[in-house]
């Protein structure tokens, strides 16, 4: 078939793309002896040797007797494509590790392609050391092939149970942004970062390439990332791997990269390539960070990376009968799948697995041979024992300073107006400057706009593009900062993973409807902290802290693509072991909530709060009492102390909130006797049933603040529908009715936005109304009343382009 | 500051990157007259005057008085900053447009800039065309400008209200997605497309560079990207804008685009340079197609694209104050904020919109002079009256073959397993060979995995990379074909997304856990056809379908980071008005439900289905009719004909159901008098009160099925939370007891994941006989002999890693 990309003269200069052959590489070099050479190769067929037994066998391991079929596992499942490439990749690591005593990790991002990692483990001593039941013996070696991608096993990805794993691998996309994470404030760490090819065609991988620009050389680490060309994917070809060498080095040019390329199968040149190619990346980065550091300037190098091209299910047999398998996506899982029933079969993968030699590689007990095991590096510095990948051993206290000492001055609750995101700004500002070398603040260019700018007193945001002159004027970019903002939420929150993940903390600030941007990655992350709490060597991380704001209710210009509190609804579904969410109503409730999450480890927690500015509520006591509850009955908004109410108005969120809080002072100006109870909900796994979350309420306490047969009007930031979901085995579930956004919106002001989803004061005091009973006429004429002004509220709106003044002028008045 | 990029010599020779100066362009020549240019700008600066209207006026449109505080809008809301760039590539396109006939449509990737888009399509009457009280003429202006931005009136995006608009551009990233998506299968179509320099960091546009790879050239149109180097996001520089050129040109060339570089703000040169440039790209464009056209043989040109730098704000003050505008982020947003307090501003403004020259521009009606109106194309030529982009219109009836014809043979339910996902590829293998220019089928790489791959004999891969010759072994790939794949959920996504909404039809495939990576996607494509549904001339488009399948229940070597079946709960939180959710319990369902959905217009159609064998359970007619139902009894799974049931069985989901049923049998045969009623969702909104969604059903509908006060065991495909959230209006629901993924999982075999999240055959027929009364002894032995099997189930995984066979392998018994 004719290539269908037009020539250009550039093109016919250019190399093959072909993955086969003797090896053709950018740098030239003959680094390694025979005997290096001979023995590298060994090791190489020993880690490969170990993949297969994990793919195949669950006896007969090292094949000392003929391979039979009651040897074979009687499901077979993993992965074979990448597993030679990473591994050629890993051991070309330990050489350099050994020479100039490296602190590498090694990041997987085909981590489905976990045998190379595993075998690797297993060869340097770390997983036996790990899992003593997998030991470096026979009986050892048995088990670790048999439980291999076994029910309750070992994982086919690069799982948290994986000595030296941070990145599971298991959804593609993030190894870049991870891998800088990790080395953001470790200026001494390499973080060697496989890159798959199909997963180099995702969105967040395809971005995170420009992380680049947000290192310094001085006081962070480097990642020396390998694009492994492997050529195809389940079942399609990868694009970068048929494109022309032209387009292909160009595009990590135009990244800001310098791509040096080791392409091939023979493998005697090929290690000659992968060794002298390997050993000039790091000295390249080595010498960049010795200019930097020693002249005290930080600039952008041109980084160098790999990349690496070998044939998919590399060292494989090329064709099974007609088909091909190596150099094709048939290689991609189980290279021979059939060996179960086809003797033949069975044959072909016996001799395969003979062929790397086996009794040479392992001795009589079945350990690795010396000659052998001294090509690994020793102690932690075996990339799969490094402490950064298991970052909660690392992790440094985060210097907290009081929150307390931040605390607004609320006299009187629903009197003033101010913005708790700007207050709250200085008290992340002050960990910033405690903490100036783990602690770091993300987001997606938004830190200003959510009020959070004042935090660029204590560190600016980190930028190693070009200056221009007006960047002095407010621009608060430096070379060396705190604050680490790009367009990407996808990048922005790999960073802070990595970041969290090697042992430091940090939070990300976010627009509220588009952290659904993100959902899968955090997702993610919730598995990953759940499984690790059932790895007993896994060491607690700092939790995984995101601020929402720009919310839902004050998207008076953005209109309805900027609607969206579904984000938590998300997070909801994930383990109770691990998510926590947060509503805090005033200032003082957000800073003693921030104070709670900062100081956590191994929660997703989630902060709502907007921006703009609010009627204040609770004194820094209230809100100490109040957040640490999570929820409760404000005594100063209620009127029903003694008494039975006749209503309970619940309110959980900012603007919910206040709405709520003027619907109760309607209700009472338009039906003096009424008794209204008023209570707030800031943590919002309080609702649930303490069976269910650790959070949530037994079933007396929920009654003891909501009732259980009164009507509860329940104003709520998100869905109203999640409540329901939280609260379905309540008592007195079919006496609340919760409000919230229906998915219902437009360019609305503030108070038409609330209208239109009935979570506005006149709304909420006309649902109460409604489930009234014994107010008889005087309730009647309150809803002729509140129906009246809420038409007028919005007959404002329409005209005028804002909300009544005298309407959102409200304060308490009680 | 010192720039921070160290140089090599090939950037010592780069252009400047300054936004600023006389226009630095790649292709040279003089296209235009003087009169020309002076006319072109006149047009530009209407069209800037309009937008400085739109953000500030109420009143006064023309200036024909001086400017008061009173003629202000009093909340100033809209985006100045990328609005004359913008612009200036739209009236370009005009000219080119006239000159050539072209058919093309304008896509606004940074669509906050919506006044560029709007007040385009103002002076090309297109808008009052459509809007009439928005006529031309000075009371028109006049309500053109207050309405922008204002409550209920127009968006400050290019929202579906406006003309002429496929991509509202709210959130950021999709703009080339789907400039591809729309140009698929127009062969005369150009979409021509802003790409905001801020979206360019996003992770889904970065990658969806890369579409050219799937574009033909003979059968499909072309996108002209207009990468517009504005400088800023909200608060930040932009990274493209800030590297040197040869990093920038290199990035593109990488990507496989040929870049032409129009840089500066110079007015005179720039529409020199501008002209010049887009007129050879468009010239280039066509050659390509010619050449491709004539010769019969697709290749990959490197399509042309322009790199427009200008400086944000363009043509506003350079300073305001101390203070830099133009040329800066400050000019983001309102240009000037504070002209309703600082009079010095108002007056700065005014001057401003005066030095644009309304009297000249404008006559006396208010009307563009007659000049100007010549230069915009007439009719449906003008690119905001193009009917793609209203693709509704021109959308072609998708021929569907009767469904009923590929119906599998189901003698009696429960007995044989088939699986049903290869049977439903021939449907839409069929639904390929009968609409090969009007459906295609998208996925990120899993179309065989997922066993679609029977679609293949009737639409192969698009694929315009190299060809290796392993690809003919089963590669599936042609330079033509109906199958798009690319390892981007996004991009394809975005491509689906284009594709329907120029008018065609299509399904994408996806696995199920992977499908949360467009959770914000599928939310802003939901908005945009809900919000259509309320703008009377949009004619309702074909319905995105969404099937998943790879889904939780079967991830054995996978394991936990392939466990999510949440995408619906984001699904559940869109308006009732255009969300569907199918779970068909088996192959005959699935083709009745891929019917209907394939047949609707204006939804959001998701489908779960297992893609592995199944038991199957209803013969067509019997599909149809539970199908059209959505919900329903199962009569022959039932035993409580004409009583009253012990317990009602139901399920959701096909392994769900499944297991059910096992368990309504495992009930039946350890309590032979139990009465168990079974029943089935197929329609998921059938859950949901009638009047909360169009599907769901009467209170009386639910209870005939449900009953209100017997025991439900309810198994659920997903979080078993989604239900309980769609029924806790129902009475009964303190009877319903759901089973679903609780979040808990690892590699498990498909036994052992139940019995895990107690969805397995045991656990519910356990939980069925803790809800039963009058049983006594009978019931505590069965529950004790299930115990006891589900046991010996997970310990028969746990030592042979299969799924126990006596036990997968059950039928239906009666």
């Amino acid at each position: 078939m004719a290539p269908s990309v037009e020539k250009t003269s550039d093109d016919l200069n250019n190399l093959s793309i072909s993955p086969f052959g003797q090896a053709r590489s950018t740098v030239e070099g003959q680094p390694l002896d025979n005997e290096e050479i001979r023995k590298m190769t060994d090791y190489f067929h020993a880690t490969l040797y170990l993949c297969l037994g994990m793919i195949y066998l669950k006896e007969n391991p090292l094949l000392r007797e003929p391979l039979k079929v009651e040897h074979l596992k009687r499901r077979l499942l993993g992965h074979w494509g990448s597993d030679a490439g990473q591994s050629f990749t890993y051991i070309h690591m330990n050489r350099l590790i050994k020479k100039y005593d490296l602190n590498a990790i090694f990041i997987s991002g085909p981590g489905h392609g976990a045998p190379a990692v595993l075998s690797n483990s297993y060869l340097e001593s770390v997983y036996s050391e790990v899992y003593p039941d997998k030991s470096e013996d026979i009986n050892g070696m048995r088990r670790f092939f048999k439980y291999f991608s076994f029910p309750g096993g070992i994982g086919s990805h690069a799982t948290p149970e994986t000595p030296g794993s941070l990145h599971e691998g298991g959804e593609l996309g993030y190894s870049i942004s991870h891998a800088f994470g990790t080395v953001f404030d470790h200026p001494e760490l390499i973080a060697l970062t496989m890159v798959g090819d199909g997963e180099s065609e995702t969105g967040p991988l395809a971005t995170s390439w420009h992380s680049t620009k947000f290192l310094n050389p001085i006081t962070d680490g480097a990642v020396l990332p390998v694009l492994h060309l492997n050529g195809y994917k389940i079942n399609n070809p990868t694009l970068l791997a048929r494109v022309s060498h032209k387009e292909l080095e160009s595009l990590f040019i135009g990244y800001g990269w310098t791509p040096y390329f080791v392409e091939g199968d023979d493998l005697p040149t090929m290690h000659q390539a992968m060794a002298a190619t390997m050993e000039k990346c790091i000295n390249e980065i080595k010498e960049y960070q010795k200019k930097a550091r020693e002249t005290g300037k930080a600039f952008r190098p041109r980084w160098p990376m790999i990349v690496l091209r070998t044939p998919k299910g590399w060292t494989g047999p090329r064709k099974l009968g007609d088909h091909f398998l190596e150099g094709f996506w048939r290689s991609h899982q189980v290279p021979i799948p059939d060996v179960l029933k086809d003797s033949s079969k069975l044959k072909t993968l016996e001799e395969w697995m003979r062929s790397y030699g086996p009794e040479r590689l392992f001795d009589e007990s079945g350990a690795i041979v010396p000659e052998l095991k001294e090509l690994a590096p020793t102690g932690l510095s075996r990339m799969s024992a490094n402490p950064i990948a298991n970052g909660g051993i690392l992790r440094r206290k985060l210097h907290v300073p009081d929150f307390r000492d931040y605390a607004i001055e609320v006299k009187s609750g629903g009197i003033e107006n101010l913005g708790s995101m700007a207050n709250c700004a200085k008290f992340l500002r002050d960990i910033i400057k405690n903490n100036p070398k783990h602690f770091r603040l993300f987001g997606p260019d938004e830190t200003e706009s959510n009020k959070l700018g004042g935090v660029y007193e204590a560190g600016k945001k980190v930028w190693l593009g070009e200056y221009f002159e007006e960047d002095a004027d407010g621009g608060n970019l430096a070379l060396e900062g705190r604050v680490m903002e790009m367009l990407s939420e996808h990048t922005v929150e790999g960073w802070l993973e990595g970041y969290i993940l090697s042992g430091r903390h940090g939070l990300l600030n976010s627009y509220e409807p588009f952290v659904h941007i993100i959902d899968s990655m955090v997702n993610q992350h919730c598995k990953w902290i759940e499984k690790c709490l059932e790895v007993e060597w896994r060491v607690k991380v700092a939790s995984l802290n995101i601020l929402l704001t720009s919310t839902v209710w004050r998207q008076d210009h953005n209109g309805f693509t900027h609607q969206d509190p579904g984000f938590i609804s998300v997070v909801c579904d994930k383990s109770p072991e691990v998510v926590r969410i947060y509503l805090p109503p005033d200032a003082n409730c957000l800073l003693s909530v921030a104070n709670h999450c900062l100081r956590s480890s191994n929660y997703v927690n989630v902060i709502i709060a907007d921006k703009q500015e609010h009627l204040q509520f609770l004194n820094m006591e209230q809100a100490i009492a109040h957040c640490s509850k999570g929820v409760g009955i404000w005594d100063w908004a209620s009127n029903d102390q003694g008494e039975e109410p006749d209503v309970v108005m619940a309110s959980c969120g900012d603007v919910s909130t206040h709405e709520a809080l003027a619907a109760t002072a309607l209700l009472r100006q338009h039906i003096p006797n009424i008794k209204v109870r008023f209570a707030n909900v800031v943590d919002l796994f309080k609702l649930i049933p303490a069976a269910e979350h650790p959070h949530g309420l037994s079933d007396r306490e929920y009654a003891a603040i909501f009732t259980d047969n009164k009507p509860v009007i329940f104003n709520f930031h998100s869905y109203p529908w999640l409540v329901h979901r939280l609260t379905y085995k309540r008592q007195g579930q079919d006496h609340l009715h919760v409000k919230g956004y229906r998915e219902k919106g437009n360019i609305d002001t503030p108070l038409e936005l609330a209208i239109r989803n009935e979570t506005d004061r006149f709304s909420l005091a006309i649902a109460a109304i409604d489930q009234l009973t014994g107010y008889g006429n005087k309730a009647a004429a309150a809803r002729e009343a509140l129906l009246n002004q809420r038409i007028k509220a919005k007959n404002y709106a329409f005209h005028e382009g804002l909300d009544p003044e005298e309407l959102t002028k409200w304060v308490w008045p009680y």
